[in-house]
């Protein structure tokens, strides 16, 4: 299988070994849940590494994904017993974000979003995590329930080696423009064409 | 966010629910290395509903993608111990395929292509597992280690509730045409293109 081949070496005063580690804003986006199952696959090789993960999810119902989060909480507790990989912490709009005290937040789902976002801002100055999945971002984004171009700019004023994954449809241009990685995934077929429905284990 | 809606209902005398639980083939292909990555996002799903995970990476060396690897395989132990999520086997050609006695297939790399075929078409007739994945498995077919008539035959013929998924480049068309569900990862912006190479924990 073939390495990546570098096309051209950038005049920015950075050696090889400086860019290599240069921390990544990646955009999963396109037309299908693939992006997140992507996102959370990425994700499984920065556990090994012994990063620290955060993950948020913007949906808004509590029940969304709970295959990934299941495996990414029991990798956690492997971490705690074994110490083997990295911590873990999993956070849900839809069931209330777990470091303020309300239950949920069926009511304003725009009030939720900027809570999450202003927690995650707070995590980035005191550099909390190592990989950041902001999963489902894109949305209060294009809702305008958070500003664009604040996270641009928070996200390239990020100190420390601190990786952002952002998935969601229509991501808008600046975050594009912003990101080191942009993946879409595009359905070339898919079982609901012929009629079939969601099945436990493949779609949640 | 939308649930898929489902388009057409075909007249093929099953009903919802039988279309429903159908065994799916499902193929990721396309020009990026989240192929392999979405595929063990979507086993992470497969984990948590207690299915036995097979997968049978068809790789020449045995140093590949160990991130993935590291973490099913502690996804592993904690259902032997705990019996949360389902049992997970990992095998990889440039190890030397596991259940065989040779030490490495660095000679011949198309015998152990199909010494690996071979042992998934086992499988799939005694039904071992209910998800494999078959990561890189577009390249044997592609350059005629395996053929892609056989393997579309054996897997139309599995029996029970087996699904099956498979990566790589340049999948074949009797492969995309046999497939339920075909998904393409498509590069938007990769940091290769600025002069960066790969890092630890992103790219494995």
């Amino acid at each position: 299988m073939p390495q990546g081949k570098v096309v051209t070496v950038p005049d920015d005063g950075l050696s090889t070994r400086q860019r290599r580690n240069r921390p990544l804003l990646v955009v999963h986006t396109g037309e299908m849940k693939g992006k997140s199952t992507a996102a959370f696959g990425l994700a499984l090789r920065g556990w090994n590494q012994g990063w620290s993960i955060g993950v948020f999810q913007f949906v808004k119902s509590a029940k969304w994904k709970v295959g990934e989060e299941e495996a990414f909480r029991a990798l956690g507790r492997v971490h705690e017993q074994t110490g083997q990989g990295g911590p873990v912490q999993w956070h849900k709009m839809g069931a209330g974000w777990s470091w303020t005290r309300r239950p949920g937040t069926e009511d304003d789902h725009a009030a939720a979003a900027r809570e999450g976002w202003a927690e995650i801002r707070r995590r980035l100055q005191r550099q909390a995590h190592d990989l950041y999945v902001l999963d489902e971002f894109t949305y209060p984004m294009k809702w305008g329930w958070v500003e664009v171009g604040e996270v641009v700019e928070v996200l390239a004023a990020r100190e420390g080696h601190q990786h952002v994954i952002i998935t969601g449809r229509d991501a808008a241009p600046e975050l594009i423009e912003a990101a080191d990685l942009v993946m879409a995934t595009t359905k070339i077929k898919h079982p609901m064409d012929a009629g079939q429905k969601g099945q436990r284990g493949i779609e949640w």
